[in-house]
């Protein structure tokens, strides 16, 4: 019945874009793994200060898993509450 | 019968950026075996803070291993409650 | 009905572009997570400078979160204040 | 006598997607060999504590192997449960 | 009605280009995060030049920010203040 | 006679992904390697530790192994027992 | 009414040129974040002379800035003053 | 007389996926080689191990192999016993 | 009115080829920063041979600016001078 | 007098998919050359150890070669006893 | 009037020859800027022979720019003296 | 008078192949010349050994070389004993 | 008047595949940066051995250079003496 | 008058071919400047024994050339001596 149109145009880029987004939890990945690895090893070495080290590993942590959360973030917009085929609606009327 | 309408290009569209999505598992891979190597290294050099090393990497493993995740979950929303189809439905009604 | 039209191009390129933004992440996510762990081996060193440390390693990694969120911007109105298609209809008037 | 139909398209876009998402492997491939490395290292450093080095290395290991399973995971939907060629049919009835 | 015109073409690579030049986001992130971690090392060795380090790594992260922050203007310029959709409607008058 | 038909494609597209999915033999190729490497090194520096750091070694390994033994199942599962295929075979019954 | 035509062409490449442009912008970020981390850990070592590092480190990072610049100047001329649409106006007159 | 048919489409594939999966070839080639570097320099620091340095390369080499064994494989069985394109002539009949 | 012609094809190259060109500023970027922070923390180590290190750091990064600069020569003569729509023009006369 | 057809379609991928495979060369080159750089050090330490340097040496990078070789033998099956096209060619009889 | 001929097709493809060519100059530039930083290194060690290890430097310095030159000379052929365009009038005279 | 056949497809391809067949060379060259430079370091360090480090870095360079050669074999093997070419023509009769 | 013909199509690709070969420099330039920063370093641990050193580096900085010139020797014969062409043209005489 | 015919594919395929084939050069550039910069640091550091040293270096150097050569020897074949536009030639007789 109908062919491709602008609609499915919009949501299959969508599709790929949130997989292109979900990339970026590349960097935060090595990053944190490199942070635990050293976390642990600093602890092995003042297993007094583990506390200390543990807070400030997972603080560290915490501030790079943000990238990674903002590409969650852009592939959950695009997959949930897509504002482009939104606007693409409201344009065609 | 049928010809490759927009239905279908969403929806291979999506198994597409599913397998881009699990890309994204090559950063907490490396990470988290870096972390493992490191703690490894670690309990040999100081036995008696086993527990504590091995605490401080998993916490921070666990951490690295939220954008992996993260891309799953991507994935298995593209599959199972691809929410891009749903929308399409519902406009083209 | 309707066939791929401008509008249509326009948004599907703004969920290709939102995608390619958010790779930036990559970056921060590496630079963090490095941050992070040598924080975490200075505190093992000098526990009682802990708090200065900690300060230091927060301001590095809240600079370096920044392109990252720029990338996050640049998704953010691409998905949701798309100037790009506002232009477009204005054109078409 | 059929052509290339919106059927086929998902299906054959499936076996692109799951070989993609295999790629992920790489990363706990390399991740945990460095793990298995330094694992050996510490044995031979302190064999009397070889137990609690292998017990570390194989935890980490262990959650290091998740993003690969998780890749395996989303291929092995998309091939014998793929829920995008089920939506398409009830969609096209 | 209309099919796709230059504008919309214009507008569209627009939106791939803002995406690209966010990618120079990569550097200054792996970057500011290097200088974050030395600089938290540097403040662990040495606590009393705590202010010294501090201003030495914030200003070099500050110079460093500035290429992130070109892709930013020239993906803003693109999505706000297209120059080129602008000449290409006083082009074709 | 036949020209190339939904079949054709699926099974040309499984071909492409089986072959994309051995590229994940990267990962444990080279970590195993340096595993091999560490290990060597190790027995060289304890001969009297041989056997624990060989089990230690080939431990590491075999958990390393997996990931490459992941993209063989789904590329053996995309040549001899298709899903994919079978599952299109049925649908246009 | 228009179709795409050869300004529209020009116009949407130079978007695509001024994206890849900044690209460059990878190099200075990663360098000049180096500079900076050296420049902390000198002057955590040396805190006497830390004019001295800050200048040395700040030229340093101003020459590395230049291919940065050199690219942000390609973009804005490519969005702003854009002489390939001036050339081909002038030519199809 | 013939044109390019499905057969065609699926052995053209098979010899492009075949020359795919023998790219995890690079893997095991990096990695055994510095197996072989790391044991020959173990067996220049102790020439008296040199039989229990050889098992151990030779063992963690060996399970380096298998994901190059792997991709082999997969080739063969693209090229020699295709199991897709007998499931195609079975299912055109 | 007009179609996409060779002049309009050969701009529209030349925009992508001075985008290319700018990317050798990855290069110039990574190596001056080195100099940069190599020559801060040679200043820290020796204040007194400043001027010394500087100059030679900056006769260095000179040295090492020169290809950053070709790109971007490159780039101007293709927006500015083009020579190549130039002949163009002299050979459809 | 004939176009394109399968057969030249299967052997024109096949020329192709050799190339890849010899891709595969890439990591053997790497490895080996690691080893002989590394054997040799060893050796000018150790001269008294060549002949067990030098076989170690040689058996790890005989190990080493053999996904290279791997990668030749698929080659020159693709190139002189290709099953694709007698596969095809006994196919359409 | 006219369309896309042969010499348009030369003289896109010569604008990005040259923008491909010049992409070389990322290798000098690296190369370049790690002598400048060893340079400056070396001089803070040893202040006295700093017209010798400048000259050593920018010796070799001279010697890496070369490739980039090249690269350059390629460039500006493709661009200024195109010999390829004068070949193609000179055949179809 | 003809157009592009089979024959010419198989042999273009060949020569894209040949091509892709040499970059394999990328591998030995690299691991050749760091076995080049780890043998004069050595025998800078032991001039007495020269002649056993020259015979085991030789040795090894041997062994490394193979690769390139496979790839130059298989490139030489597509350029002048095409055995596609040569199947073709048979099977075309 | 005329159209794209085998001669336009040759000399295009002729003017891509001399921008290709130049990216072969981005080797030597790396390379010989390398050397000339051991080179000044060498020399700023014994400025006396000043002319061996610079002899030493040139001289292998020379071999080095071989395989730019190479890339150079290939453009220039594509570019200037494209045999290639000469060969089509004999061929349709 | 003539279109693109199956000798300008093959030989607009060898020009394309033959620039791939010239990058193959990377490696070498990279190889043999490590070992002329490892070189000049061995004859700095013991100068008696340059000529040993270079002999060495230059041996090992022109090793590392030879896939450089080789990648030279395909590209001057697929100009000079193109025997798959002679085979194409006898063929189509």
């Amino acid at each position: 019945m109908e062919q491709i149109d602008g609609k499915a145009l919009i949501l299959a880029c969508s599709a790929i874009g949130a997989g292109l987004a979900m990339i970026a939890g590349i960097g935060p990945g090595i990053g944190q793994g490199f942070a635990a690895g050293k976390g642990a090893e600093a602890v092995g070495r003042q297993p007094g200060a583990q506390s200390d080290i543990l807070r400030t590993m997972l603080l560290g942590a915490a501030v790079a898993e943000t990238t990674g959360i903002y590409g969650l973030i852009v592939a959950i917009i695009l997959l949930f509450a897509n504002p482009l085929i939104s606007k693409y609606m409201s344009l065609i009327g």
